[in-house]
Parts: structure tokens; sequence; C-alpha cells
């Protein structure tokens, strides 16, 4: 630890995400990423985009991406915000609703980078704990002192509430903004956007990583009230210009003009997702009920050895060494091929 | 202000960047953006990069990048750091080395994206003055309680300190941070990367913005002591696993291995540069010595009439409504027929 570093920089406890492997062989399911490529149309504005321009700097407002947004969103583009992926606009919605002093709270069982913000930005916080089924006992995220923050669906698990429960949350922390992180919302979950013209502490964001199969170009949204907009773009606007690239910007404005496309590998990857669910379950794997991506298993063995087996066989798949789920692995959803041959994996060391 | 804003964001005071025309037939010397584009081999890499990876997440680490950089400045690749441009950059420089109720300095006149991180993050700061004839008075710079930053060039000045200035300021505060922020260096200044092997308390930040016409894909970087490029880690994951997008990597690296391409624009900017001092010169203009991509010119009229008349004439340079600097303009260097068409301009203001 260096003599030069901050306090926060000292007690920073940095995320770790899922391995990126550098050879190209192997079967990636462990970081939720989409198995069909981005649609030709938007490759193509993508391509255009790649010119003389690229000298000059990318709109520090983003109107343009903001407004093909605000229109399938069916909201104004004052109810916008984009940013770099959507953990920065996480990260900036942690800075911009949430203070030192006030614990906010999340489920116990989520994604691992809440607490990680909230250790940056000195917010204390408090785990509710799930029911045992793993789905969120609604009535813990009541009555926040600082605010609340879940996924729905909620990972890893893919459980997803429905709207009527995020809003009793919602009614019962009047006074605290509430994030709902709609990572995974595209496969099968209800979306809470249009709560957020009923609800002015709402704030719902969003990712183009997984739905649009576009996680390398770095593009997350948030929607809400104009005010938290607002709020977003004061801390923005205080730690960068220009977030986002004038490639990625050409690329997003594209997808969401290409909805056809992606609705069509989204259903796709939900037929496989419920090939795969029935497969692993005739094998005697407890598979809960999934609206995301990926599915939260527990094999009928020992988990780590089951991360570590097929990891050996070119398979990845994600084990969180963590209290109360490390009996589970989490396996996104691939090609259809893929999984076949997971299964076929799955089989080969259970006889083995 | 909302009730929603926590008290970071109601106390933000966010940074104003120069405006961005959307009209495409101006004459922009207002953000310092390079006037040529860049190289056909650069653009040639960002083309190839797009392609069905992009449905994957990029690289967390890097690594490829960073041992190009590594290369390229003589330094090993835990010397390095890359950030979404060197704006962001430097926002984790000032988490990762600034503490709250210890000020830092630096100099009165300079990037006014200091104070708005420093407000942001809840540092102290002292602005030290500048010498009257703009040069950064280096004793000023001594003893500082929390660590130090200036560019080099200073901007807007376009004024330089020598190597060995730099170094009495790094032996004066042995126990804190000072960063030199060299997102101009490339256009005449010497760059203090070789003194980081020494002074394990200097971070150098820079740019592809500027030297390499490549302000539209975002790419900064910092060089530093392995320990400094730890810190710096340790905040942006907690921040973000996945700054750089696929398709700016891709331009990085391509960029920084086609530096003959880079190094003629670049020598073409200068030349312009002092033709331009010249003929603003021969117009009764005062002109500071300028190491940078833009020139700090003092008028012999209103400054920001000046400003404004070049508006509506097409030509957007840069004023800054701040106390000691309002009698001055900043103008980038475009190409040789666009600083021909802004004296012209000019002159044509003057008779007016």
């Amino acid at each position: 630890m260096s003599q030069f570093w901050s306090k926060k920089a000292k007690e920073a406890k940095p995320y770790v995400p899922g391995e990126q492997p550098a050879e190209t062989d192997v079967i990636k399911l462990n970081t939720n990423e989409n198995p069909y490529p981005p649609s030709p149309m938007t490759l193509e504005a993508m391509h255009r985009a790649i010119n003389s321009d690229l000298r000059r700097y990318p709109s520090p407002t983003v109107t343009e991406l903001k407004n093909i947004i605000a229109a399938r969103e069916k909201v104004a583009p004052s109810n916008v915000f984009v940013g770099n992926g959507s953990d920065e606009v996480l990260a900036f919605a942690f800075q911009a609703f949430f203070e030192p002093n006030k614990p906010i709270k999340f489920p116990e069982t989520t994604y691992s980078f809440y607490p990680v913000y909230a250790n940056l930005y000195d917010i204390p916080f408090q785990k509710v704990p799930l029911n045992t089924d793993f789905s969120i006992d609604v009535e813990n995220l009541y009555d926040s002192v600082g605010g609340v923050i879940f996924p729905n669906p909620n990972a890893p698990t893919g459980l997803a509430l429905r709207l009527g429960a995020i809003e009793r949350i919602l009614q019962q922390n009047t006074n605290q903004v509430v994030i709902v992180d709609e990572a995974y919302v595209e496969f099968g979950a209800e979306t809470a956007v249009k709560l957020t013209e009923l609800y002015p502490n709402l704030l719902v964001t969003r990712t183009l990583s997984k739905s649009h199969a576009l996680a390398g170009i770095r593009l997350g949204y948030a929607i809400g009230n104009e005010v938290l907009i607002e709020g977003l773009e004061r801390i923005k606007n205080s730690f960068n210009s220009y977030t986002i690239n004038r490639v990625s910007l050409a690329g997003a404005e594209a997808a969401f003009k290409d909805e056809v496309y992606y609705s069509t590998t989204i259903n796709q990857v939900k037929q496989t997702r419920e090939w795969t669910s029935e497969a692993l379950r005739s094998l005697n794997f407890e598979v809960i009920d999934s609206t995301a991506n990926f599915l939260f298993v527990k094999p009928n063995m020992n988990a780590k050895f089951l991360y570590e087996s097929l990891k050996e066989r070119g398979i990845y798949v994600r084990y969180f060494n963590e209290s109360k789920i490390d009996g589970y692995i989490r396996i996104s959803i691939g090609t259809d091929a893929e999984m076949e041959q997971l299964v076929e994996q799955i089989k080969r060391i259970i006889s083995s």
C-alpha cells in the first residue's frame, strides 16, 4: 500500500469481473454476453462513423441518441441520461442520489458492484435477506434511510419482481431514490419505465451490452424524472465532458432503429434458455426460473468442482465464492450448439 | 434544485466545454482539435474492429494497448494507465491521490476542469498566482499540503516549463503527488516521462485527442511509478470494469504504430502556428509564445467583441470570461487555409 494513495484508494474494494480469457476457442458462458452478433445495420453505421470527423470531440450532450432513446421508451429526451456502459451510469447515480451517513438498501444476493460503489463513495449500506427461494422480499426494501437499488430481474438469480411489487417499494420510499437496474429486462421481465412518470424518485438503468449484443461499445442509459437526469448530468459534467465516443454513439443510434433484428435474437436466446433449463433439470440440477439471459443453477455435485471441470474442458461459467450462493453456478445462454456442448460435457463430468 | 440530489450533486460546479456547433460549415478553432484527420492506418484498424466480437466486453486490463504505450514511452506496462479520455484519467487521479482536508495547489490561470474535480471530490485547493508574463512561478508550487497539478505546456497560455523547473517542484513536494498534465506536450514542450523513473510521486497524463487527431475516440493515459498506477486501477475498478470500448482500443493501438504520419501533421501544425503568430503580431496583437496547438492572444480591441464578431462570421475561437484573462482569446491552430481566413476576417473586423 502506498504512502501516496488517498484514503479512498486505500479503502477501495475493486470489483472483479468474470474472466475474459484471451483464447478464442473456448465456450464463454461467464459474463452474460449475447451469443449473436450486433445487427448488420448497426455495424454499417459504425463503419460510416470512421472518418476524418474522429479528429473532433463527440457531442457532449449526445442529443441525437437521447432523442432516439426517448422515442423508443416513450419519454421526453430530458428523461434520458447516457453513459459509458451502465456501470458508469450506476457510479454517477450513487454519487448523485446517495449520501454518506444515510444507509441505502439492496438485496443480500445481487450484482456485486453495488457494495463496491458504496465503498468508493462512502455510502453506508444494508444488505437485506432474500426469501429462501431467492426471490426478493419486498418489505425488506421499505423505509430506507438513504435509497434503494436492485436489479430486475435480479442477478445472479434471474428472478424478476412484478411491477406491482416495484410500485410498493416506491411508495414506501417516497423521499429516497429507488434505482431499478434493468440490465437484463429485455429477456422477459416487465420494465418499470412507465412508472417513472408517476414516481419522481424512480431511476431505471439499462444497457445495450446484453439485449443488443454490444458489450464491446460500452453504452448504458437511464430513464427518470428530468430532475434526476439533471442530477446525473451535474455529476457527469464534473467528471468528463465527453464520455461517449463517436463510433459507439453511431452504433447505439443504429441499434435502436433495428429492433426487429434484436427482438429476433432475444427470442432465440429465450428459447435456448428454456431448452437448457429442461436439459439441466433432467440431470437433476436445480434450475431457478430465469427471465434473464443466464441460468442460476444448483448442480447435483460440488459447484466449484463443476465450474473448474468445465473450465478444464474449455467452457467458462461463473462461480461466486460467496455465502449462500457457493453451491450454485451461473451459466450465460449461448447458441444452441454451445448449450448442447455444455450439457454433453456436464454428462461426461457426471459419469467420470 | 431537487430534494433527491445528494449534497455532492447540489454543490457540483460542472465544467463547461467549448461550444460544439452542429453546423459543419464553420471554422472551428475553439477546442484545440487537430485540423488533420487520423492516419489511414488508424482508421483501417478501427474498421477491422467492427465485427461480431463487439458482442463481447473489451479487455478490462487493456494489456495490448498498455504494452504498446510502454514501448513508445520506454517504461514498463505496469507504469501505464489508460482511460476514457485524459479527463477521466484526471478524475481518477484526483480521487486516488488527493484528499479532503489537504489543500492542493495549481496555477491561478490553468485548465478550468481542475477546480471542478476538486469540488466534486471535496478536495480543497489553492490557486497560486502566475508571473505577470503568465509564466508559472515555480516556487509558488513548492510545499503543497495535498499535492500539485499543472499542465505543461499550461493552458490556455501555451507556455511551457523546462524539465529542471518541474524537477524542482517534485523535489519540494516529495510526500505529495505531482501531476503534470501533458495534453499538449507533443506540440513542442519537453515531456517529464523520464522523470517518472526518479520521482515516485510524479504522474504524467496524456491524450490522443490533440496530437493524434483522435478526440472522437476518447483515449487518455498516464505514466508513473507502478504504485501510482495501481492506485488509479483501484479507483477505476471500483467505478467501471470496462472503460475503453473495442473500437477505440483498436484505433489507439494502430495510432501509436503510425508515428511518422502523426509527427508530420504535428510539424505542420507547428509551422502554421508560427505563421499565425507572425500574422497576428503584424496586426499589433500580443501573442504569447506557444508550445501548444493553440495561441493565447491579446487583440488590439475588446476580446469579447472580437470573439463574438468572429463567431458571427462563422469562426469559433475561445473566450474565457474569467479574471486576468478576459482581455485574451485562445485560438486553436487549424489548417493554413483556415488560419488565412481567420486573419483575413480579423482584418475586416479591424477596418469595420
